[in-house]
């Protein structure tokens, strides 16, 4: 198994990128900026898709796919997204290669240049709301609650796997609105779904909250965000959700006839998040052994070794295992159980510990005879003895337990890295250790800019119901009504 | 509900256009060839999807992701899959954009040229070949059975709604193998795969059969395919699952140590179905009143339809429904309830059907006196009253009936339309019926391009298991072993 990376101490960005291809869950491609999923990775992305859908299913919401291209022109419709979104991007000009003069490969067809070009989205607004001009006359056809999984491409210069990829794999919300309360209670309601999933299921506590005017979506009147605290420190955005006013209906000129048979602009939100939860879940709980996984989200909940010298101690001990592993299975645990003879026991202990496989269950043929096993967790490496009998429920207890204490592990973390700061010394003293600040800021953007510039942090959040309290801002001294929440961040 | 739309005698063609934009499963979207599918037809794909994960992981297979995007010299490196597929596809040039000069736009950058184009998959062969490079050193790496859910880009001419677009949603199954047998047996057992599928749960017949080497995917030593015949009496092409020999692991240099520690290259496999699916789903069983549905893949197997005059009636009904949609759904069974007062039962009926949703109840006052409801079928448009006593297991098992009836019918479509013909006249004459036609071929390719180009039909394909049987060629008069499937395809 490959040990041979850093420790999080010694270099966590290095730690980071090491772990997320040794544990085969992505690697770089031949097409810079572009990842390729791996097996073990893409099975916990199928688990993270599985368990949002089913929640933005309950929710109301239905799935829908739109094309990846959007033509250039539908950019420049609304004012503030084009600035946010149509620079760096993928443009496709023309539609056929033919073979080069040479005869030894091909070329660009110079005949087949589109006459529009079209951008490889990097989100999907544009095209939805020019569609979604065509589906509402009135009312009756609203809210329009949709999503759609997909593939969008960004053109980042610097990337770094999951976290921050050319092509990554995302959801996005497209939601139409009568009025601007049912608006506004769409993007919370999808905030509250994120937050839910990230903590409940990623067991990783975030703070709820709204963005800075600068730090808001191109094309938002505000945006929603959690953010979860790194072990390095730094803040990682793990979804938002965007309330859009009628900035996009405008720009597409999307009426419907109210009640009172007016017309009127249709209301929007959008809201996503990506393969970035997968970066999120590597940097929150894994240890410089290996990845750590919440149980809700291994591919694996629990692997079982068998140790055994020869074929007929084996066979014995399969006898035993058989029954427990059905018996997991018919609760909804899933098992693997590893009986090859080409590794060894110790081979297979370092291995699923590094792919972090929550539980452990090692049996030998003693085991056999004194009708116990033995039990190693992975987010604490305790082992126990366990008596065979009613070991599903030990096992299903036992999984629980790891995924609250991962959560709570996660959340103490992040209430000892977080500060409150009144002075502009102490916040310059305070972000060198990393960790959420909160302090009073006079909610200008000129001093978000300069603080940023300053010390690269960013107001996070705004937290939601934020505790109103009368202060000085951290920055410029002048007089602030509330704390933000500043960091470092992804 | 719009009825209005052609009959399939009046205007197959329109007829198939109208109804899968009318029925909201699918739409031409602003981008020339691409389509929008929309929340309905969405909602089939998804349970298409589910059905067929869960055979590829029953079967050994994982899902992965790789990139959207190519660099172009990849398609060079493999002889016949450059002709077949680097040629009609959209190219990417640059990466960014900049503010047009008149600043009312957006216009490419002409500074961020690629210094090679990127080209968006139209397959992803070469890509997840030359990364297998890396991934397999040894026979004790193989196989590698993977697959991913992805949306390709094909840049076709001439589209059509779900059976030829420009940009389709697939699967496509990637497998490496130590040996030629294992690799030839998983193209077969992925054939079979889709057989089963779509004869199960999409209700069509299809024969299985390999095609002839003027049809063979480019790169192919061998493609199976199953084809299915539409109520036009074309046929359609429904999945395709290839032998690649060694040609993918030549062109990319993927060699493995075998067990008798010699280099050797490595077998593969590539097999597909796409959204090309809803176009056959739509066209093999669906009528002059609208869609018809097989209940395993309706969004909605049930709907329930109360016919009341006021909101004491509506009350009084909905206290006998509740109960049996609890009931179904613990069955299993998708119920929808449409208790809307704003719209007539009259109107209800009309959308269901046309929708295609498989039963439909209809529950009033004096049902509920007399514990009946009137069920009605969708394929065969009978009405029965049954009593609600064990309605449950009547639904389940009408739903059965109805799933079974749909595929008898297609069935005895495609033998009523499968000819057996002797000879060139005939075959001229049967040809424009429609239908398979079942004739003795020479084995050239040039009797095929002939035929081809004096009836539009091509071979379909060589039966699996096929009878040899000698004859004469219907066409060239040549000598024939056996008998090969023609017809016109979509």
């Amino acid at each position: 198994m490959a040990k041979d990376f850093p420790t999080r101490s010694e270099n966590y960005s290095q730690w980071y990128n090491d772990l997320v291809i040794k544990a085969d869950l992505a690697e770089n491609s031949a097409v810079r900026g572009c990842m390729v999923i791996k097996p073990y990775g893409y099975a916990i992305w199928e688990k993270i898709q599985a368990a949002l859908d089913k929640r933005f299913k309950e929710t109301g919401h239905s799935n829908v796919y739109f094309p990846i291209f959007i033509p250039k022109s539908f950019f420049s419709k609304e004012a503030s997204h084009v600035e946010g979104f149509a620079k760096e991007c993928a443009v496709v000009t023309h539609y056929r290669l033919k073979s080069s003069p040479d005869g030894k490969g091909v070329v660009v067809d110079e005949d087949a240049k589109l006459e529009e070009e079209l951008i490889v989205r990097p989100t999907s607004e544009t095209i939805i709301w020019d569609t979604y001009k065509n589906w509402i006359k009135s009312y009756r056809d609203l809210p329009l609650l949709y999503n759609q999984w997909a593939n969008v491409v960004r053109w980042e210069m610097r990337t770094r796997l999951f976290l921050r990829t050319a092509e990554f794999l995302w959801q996005e919300g497209h939601t139409a609105h009568a009025t601007r309360e049912e608006a506004v209670k769409e993007a919370e309601t999808m905030l509250a779904v994120y937050a839910d999933f990230v903590e409940n299921w990623m067991a990783i506590p975030v703070l709820q909250g709204v963005k800075s005017p600068g730090e808001r979506f191109a094309g938002a009147l505000e945006t929603y965000a959690i953010e979860a605290l790194m072990q390095d420190g730094k803040a990682l955005q793990a979804g938002t959700s965007h309330f859009l006013g009628q900035n996009f209906a405008k720009a597409f000129d999307v009426k419907f006839l109210n009640r009172e048979n007016q017309l009127e602009y249709v209301w929007a939100t959008s809201w996503g998040v990506s393969t970035r939860l997968m970066g999120a879940l590597v940097m929150a709980h894994s240890d410089d052994n290996g990845l750590v996984l919440p149980p809700k989200l291994a591919p694996i909940q629990v692997v079982i070794v068998p140790v055994f010298r020869n074929e007929e101690q084996l066979k014995i001990i399969s006898d035993v295992v058989m029954p427990i592993k059905k018996a997991l299975e018919s609760r909804g645990v899933s098992v693997k159980y590893d009986d090859r003879d080409t590794h060894k026991p110790g081979w297979k202990f370092a291995e699923y510990e590094f792919k972090g496989v929550p539980l452990r269950i090692t049996i030998g043929p003693r085991d056999v005879e004194s009708k116990t096993v033995e039990v190693a967790r992975r987010d604490t490496l305790e082992k126990e003895i366990l008596q065979i009998t009613d070991i599903e429920d030990k096992v299903v207890h036992l999984l629980d337990q790891i995924q609250k204490n991962l959560y709570d592990r996660a959340l103490s973390f992040r209430e000892q890295n977080t500060f409150r700061v009144n002075t502009w010394e102490e916040f310059l003293e305070t972000i060198e250790k990393g960790g959420f600040i909160s302090a009073h800021w006079d909610g200008t953007a000129e001093t978000e800019e300069k603080i940023k510039e300053a010390t690269k942090a960013t107001i996070r959040v705004i937290p939601l119901n934020n505790q109103k309290e009368s202060g000085r801002c951290v920055y410029s001294g002048n007089p602030s009504e509330q704390r933000v929440i500043f960091a470092r961040a992804y």
